[in-house]
């Protein structure tokens, strides 16, 4: 089994690396860009356990080590 | 609009983050894991245009700034 984990800052911290992609955007002429966010995006291989039990250990996952809760937010997705 | 783009190692290339968090995992206790490959996730918002026009100039933005395509391969979603 394989979980997806997406690991966001949360709306209103400052994202600098996403701000200093924004400007390298518009400098290479892609001025429609309004905004970019950058985040953390894990694959993480799972042995064995059901799908429960996998988002169940990955949420632990997220909330012991992958995500700092107090300035990001995280979603998983389990796919077998 | 928004697009939503994922960055990953291709496979084979070597990702020593990936190999730490899987490391980190396991000394907490969470031994299914069995491999952990990590990635960068954007969202960008963008002003104007239609989903298809949208969908060519991200794929840009990727070729000329976000993605490396010697090590990493993109993928992308356009949501409204």
């Amino acid at each position: 089994m394989k979980a997806k984990v997406y690991v966001t800052l949360k709306s209103g911290v400052l994202d600098p690396q996403g701000k200093a992609v924004e400007q390298a955007l518009h400098a290479l002429g892609f001025k429609e860009v309004g905004g970019v966010r950058i985040g953390k995006y894990l694959e993480i291989a799972l042995d064995g356990g059901t799908r429960d039990e996998a988002e169940h250990r990955v949420r632990e996952m997220c909330e012991k080590l992958l995500a700092n809760l107090i300035i990001e937010d995280y979603r998983l997705e389990i796919v077998p």
